[in-house]
């Protein structure tokens, strides 16, 4: 049961290009909204939290929700989840799925474009435009990056929704937020000074052109003269426009993926498919591209140091979450977690503190955080790909130790859910329950063991964990054996059609 | 078989000081060399790996041995561990016991002088200096900090052997260290131009006056004009000698003591005595206080930023140790563990990673580590009181996780060596053998667990763990229970005399 999307060639639309440049005008002004979510990247300036298997946007930054699923449900109004589309690459979407499908929530279930690699937004873009033209040629698509913030989904959607009127009437379309202070960490859109088209209050104006990130000098000017805007990074076209555009200034990067019929051929297609991002390669060359000037509060969470902009700092200018000390710090962020972290007289620091790495730097060097994490993957060190809690559909593991010829894992297993019925070749299991109960089946046998009590999984014997009760399962796991990796694992059976 | 040696009236010594009188001169340059090491305290700058169970002097901060197995092995040519006397409480004498019973060393056997409470330096020598006259008479005593580090022990010993001869000649010795920077942080000796007398190539001087930790204007002066010593906190004297100067100098402190039979009638005598440093109480005022200039290299590890004076930095300045990643920082002491720390651009910090804790704190604040240390207690967080992974006579175990109603330990049992036979009145412990292998005795049975086996000890069980086989043993202890506590437990027997 899988959904990943991937490029299906359509006979119905041979060529998308020809089909779209009709499609322009008033007629399409009943196109349905679609939304392509980009969710490729790792987020790596958000190490010690984020990892491999845990990027940026799956992180609970402001409140309860992953960044992820928060843009997803701040379009639900205007776009089901069945409209939504993940572009990302295929072990990413693996864990986004895990990810969202922990939740009882169906509302988040959108379907995948994979990319066979990363090549930059035009790419994702182009490929999520095929995908989403070849369903409804009549698509407007919503592009959005999947892990800014914003923390008001109302006026967001009020600002979509004349975006996409706009679209409908074959504008591509982005958003420019209305800057706040002189800001050096984003690029910035100027906007004609005479307003093209009023939609429900929003002042469409044309695109002039988009600036590269300016020096502080520069970002008060344009703050002062105003007519400049934040380049959100989120767009909203009919799918056929921008393919055409992608057509006329990228065509070998359409023609690459127009021509695949399969993943295998995308895969070929995609390695010498241009590395460009959709601002440089289209957007600063096209007609008729407009810009919505959108005062919500948002933030790109480019590093460490962008919760400055989403979270209060208190009257030392400290945000401070966790088991912290401080003595006499100021203007620094101090992430802790069960661990106890002391501070002492920082300034303009921040310190991020996992069960297994903390993070120590200057404010002014948060961009640097990319290269540590460089530094670990050289080393071998497996502390940028794993948290010591994993994230798994029917709940959570987290290793407590990690030895030679063992591992001490603690179990978590929500109510009613329960883990693939597998084998392992080089170990061995013990548990020890100590909360919940279990329903164990060893090979043939099934029992139920209950708190305070213990089990025996022999190597080579299969078995399976379940928690068909209501409340929470815990069990402390002892795995012996020569190795004890997570790749020695059979799947005969599995509620989440895992491997 | 306790060593404890509290205060016993001798009756062969009712008036110490009277004996001390006659004492003085020649006669007795054969008093044999006794050693006080002064233990007293947690050492709390040194925090997060300084706790209230792992003080300062137990930390190996040079090489394999601890503080104070250095400055008990340093003395051992000149003084046998049975002619030393670890001064402390009786909560440290416990810890200290059992940190040197740990090694098969039987040289680390001293005695202990129990303080009822923390009263200073003044009291504490009092109380050893009694101890040791009423053994010996024509005892001299070297008093000695237990959390010094002086890294060749041979320059040490002929200083102490100078020392010696001077005590026994009647004066008041003090190690003055030779300054070989204009230092802050130390107090200083200001000794007499003229030299008193020369013992072995030692310039013995007289001492003018004691000088409080000096501002870096003033330090530098001394550093030039010469003449002025560091205050090393290391003395040599006749203990009749300090205990006439004691009964002059602190009458109330010389009666209190002296007037006790029994540590209770100490504890009551305690509470009342005065709160003063020997500098300040007896040194400053008496005559005949001399200094021998010493230039072995000394630190008193005052604070984490005295790693600096014990360890070579390398060519950025840095001190690193354990699993550190660093993007250009300079001037730091980074200490890391197991765990990943990454740093990036600090300049003159200290970052200090244990298991449970982490300090960040910049090097000219290092002082109020101990600070921390007191808002911890104040919030009740256990991260003061212990480590992870706690010392006992038989072995380690570490916390692999605290929960509500259960705990997991790792525990060690290094060859030879058994737990206690104990029983729990709350909780049930199940057991999986990592590494070794287990001899169990559970009620009246007595069993052998392999590598990869496990048992259950059920609540009120008597139980006993052993090791009695030629590598270490390791075992999984999962306890569940309405109480997980290290205070649930009866002791039926034990191989290290504990209650």
């Amino acid at each position: 049961m899988s959904r990943n999307k991937t490029v299906k060639k359509s006979s119905a639309a041979p060529g998308a290009a020809k089909a779209t440049g009709k499609a322009q005008g008033k007629k399409s002004a009943n196109g349905k909204l679609y939304a392509a979510i980009l969710a490729g990247g790792i987020g790596s300036r958000f190490w010690p939290l984020s990892r491999e298997t845990t990027p940026k946007q799956l992180l609970k930054v402001v409140g309860d929700e992953s960044l992820l699923t928060s843009t997803i449900k701040r379009l639900s109004p205007l776009v089901p989840s069945d409209r939504v589309v993940i572009v990302t690459n295929a072990k990413q979407a693996e864990i986004i799925r895990m990810h969202l499908s922990g939740g009882d929530d169906k509302a988040t279930s959108p379907g995948y474009v994979i990319e066979p690699a990363g090549r930059n937004t035009a790419a994702a873009i182009a490929l999520a435009a095929f995908d989403l033209y070849r369903k409804d040629p009549e698509a407007v698509m919503a592009v959005l990056p999947a892990d800014h913030v914003i923390e008001d989904g109302r006026p967001f959607r009020a600002a979509l929704k004349a975006a996409v009127k706009a679209a409908a009437d074959g504008h591509l379309v982005t958003f420019g937020i209305v800057p706040d202070r002189p800001e050096t960490g984003y690029g910035y859109i100027k906007a004609s000074v005479r307003q093209f088209i009023d939609i429900d209050g929003f002042g469409v104006r044309k695109v002039e052109r988009f600036v590269e990130k300016p020096d502080i000098k520069r970002a008060t000017q344009y703050l002062k003269q105003g007519g400049y805007y934040w380049n959100s990074g989120i767009f909203i076209w009919k799918a056929a426009r921008i393919l055409e555009e992608i057509k006329r200034y990228l065509p070998d990067t359409f023609a690459s993926i127009e021509r695949c019929a399969t993943p295998e051929e995308l895969a070929v297609a995609y390695d010498g498919i241009k590395d460009i991002s959709i601002d440089h390669g289209i957007l600063e060359k096209a007609k008729d591209v407009v810009v919505i000037p959108a005062s919500f509060p948002w933030s790109d969470m480019g590093t460490w140091s962008s919760f400055g902009e989403i979270l209060k700092p208190d009257s030392d200018g400290n945000i401070v979450k966790g088991r912290v000390v401080d003595i006499g710090s100021k203007n620094s962020v101090i992430f802790g977690s069960d661990r106890v972290v002391a501070t002492i007289g920082l300034r303009d620091m921040i310190i991020v503190d996992t069960p297994d790495a903390t993070l120590v730097c200057p404010r002014e060097r948060a961009q640097e955080v990319k290269e540590v994490v460089g530094v670990l993957k050289k080393k071998g060190y497996i502390e940028h790909q794993e948290h010591r809690t994993v994230e798994r559909p029917w709940g959570t593991y987290t290793v407590l130790e990690n030895g030679d010829g063992y591992k001490i894992k603690k179990i978590r297993v929500e109510p009613g859910k329960r883990l693939s019925l597998q084998m392992h070749h080089y170990r061995s299991e013990h548990w020890v329950v100590i909360a919940g109960a279990a329903r164990v089946q060893r090979g043939e046998e099934i029992v139920d063991i209950a708190l305070n009590q213990s089990t025996y999984i022999p190597r080579g014997v299969r078995h399976r964990l379940e928690n068909p009760w209501k409340v929470p399962l815990e069990i402390i796991e002892v795995q012996n054996g020569e190795r004890v990796v997570e790749e020695d694992i059979v799947r005969f059976e599995d509620d989440f059609n895992r491997k």
